[in-house]
């Protein structure tokens, strides 16, 4: 049987800063830069979920778009949508927002929710021109 | 020697209903929802193929890109651009025309008229935010 | 006060024919070419809608863009997402479902849902390289 | 002799919450919904700078490309990348930063700093899919 | 009877230098920087053709696509796709080919090869964070 | 520990021609088309870095976007932006500069110059439709 990739796109728009509370401010300024404005600032995040799996014979699909829709809805957007992640969110209270980190977050929150038969690589644009993705 | 992927893009214009003969009206409501409409719907599909092999010396090519486009017009554009997938076409007469069997289809076509040093990777978005991708 | 234009983004999948049915067969396929196939194809159309307006300066809003995303949903979208423009709605029964004729189309719907003190303009994409705008 | 338009593209990260404090948190929670969220969420806005003039005949510019880039970095992107609008601004300190609003002050920012001859178009996306247009 | 304009986009690859002969070597250098450079440099530049008309209520379009592609193909495309404006082209002999002047000379090349009844507006791209327009 | 991919678009404009010295004038117009121009044509080259590592615990990046944004622009964008390949560069004086030869030598200039922690992986965009992946 033939494995195929289904990639769905999502948005969110969430403010952040990066800030490593054990350094000092000057060492954070050095590293993070403008990233690290106390009031935080913000972006359009775009996200990419790739699901790999078989393709059912009887529906042609290798997972339902609706359904995974739906799990991207209820546990990433929800979380993160309209959010300030330093604050809002229990997932980067103690956990700097990078793009890295958000990146390992957002597949473990679906990781767990996916039926194990799936693999699942995630890719996500902080910028037009900044993106990562993880498993690299 | 070096192994490089060139990647070619195109796009197709066509007509499709998801449906599976062998469920009830109800099932088939259920598993695809507005995608099963009798008269059908349609997309403007985008195509990235990815050719990879080894850069001739002499032409600094992986394969002639003119080739390459001549490839997908003739034996994937002239198939399913502006055609009814389910009505004007053979390969999906009895085959459900999810993205995912497109995307298997469109591969197999062009597998067979690739030389064999090649490999083929195969992309297909049917919509800015739903794409799909074979081998995964 | 400053007027100030709003532009809300959206999609729908449809299936279409251009026909004219008091042409000639002969005709139709020298004026319609390849959208004249007699089953269809389609298009994942992209509409922007822009509402030109004053900026209330309680709310600093033109519209509210929930009540604009409301407005094409409820009355563009439901008619034509997931449809075939010939046979499956009213307005394109008997009218030819070109580009040119949608937008005027989509551009009256709207029209008559919107309040006066707007002005009104709509883009339609066909495709990434065929566009249309009304009023001109 | 001949008007031509030149357009520049920009980006800047911001965070920004929409509120008017003369309402009850129902009213704001009810006018702006998550874009009310107290700690902020964030946009990558994109902006584009219209300057309508005569072509130069000796250096066949309308403006020097670099002079309006430097005018946006200095006096808008300087303002408001990586920055709290509601915060960090002096513009949007008393001043709700929808993006009518924000439109509206960047377009009053360049007017002042652009010789007498131009005319001066802005557009600015806050999402993909929602953008404004000064003058409309 | 109601004018729609519709939008027809296009690509050609040029090598360009922008250079005033009548001046410097360091007055080309200050006014036109890296884009003096003496063997050239290029772009990928993007056309949109915008033609503005009545819909014909026979054909339902205000002007064939298939021709205004051909008319774009015919007299520009095959003018300036792959050359040098510079060297290759009797337009940009002695004319520094600078976006502002390409969209001009695109502009007189259509406007005498489209019917009187049509406006024409022209948009170049020459890089995706530059273009212009003509008449503005 | 995780390795994620961290990657940074940059873009260069370039003009270059293609063609093999020792083939005759009939043989590089049959290979390399309109592409063979003496005069030279051009593009607007777009590169994706992608960086992979683990996860620096203390910054949270994999790698510090400002130390890669400088070294693409130090040793990539220097050399070929506002360049003509061929003449201008030591890279492709005698190497025929396709989209394939120029992924090789930017992933060469790149490797070099990269820590040996680090796997780097090049995306190069030649027109919207063509592009290029090293290592395959």
């Amino acid at each position: 049987m033939s494995k195929v990739a289904v990639i769905r796109k999502a948005h969110f728009n969430s403010a952040h800063r990066l800030h490593n509370p054990e350094w000092s401010e000057e060492m954070n300024k050095k590293v993070f830069g403008k990233c690290n404005n106390p009031n935080y600032h913000g972006h359009n995040y775009d996200l990419e979920v790739k699901v790999i799996g078989e393709v059912d014979p009887l529906s042609g699909y290798v997972i339902d778009m609706k359904i995974l829709k739906d799990l991207i809805e209820d546990h990433v957007l929800q979380r993160f949508d309209h959010k300030n992640l330093n604050l809002d969110t229990e997932e980067f209270r103690n956990l700097n927002p990078t793009a890295e980190n958000i990146v390992l977050v957002i597949w473990n929150i679906l990781r767990s929710r996916l039926e194990d038969q799936y693999d699942l690589h995630i890719r996500l644009y902080e910028t037009e021109r900044n993106f990562v993705e993880y498993p690299a």
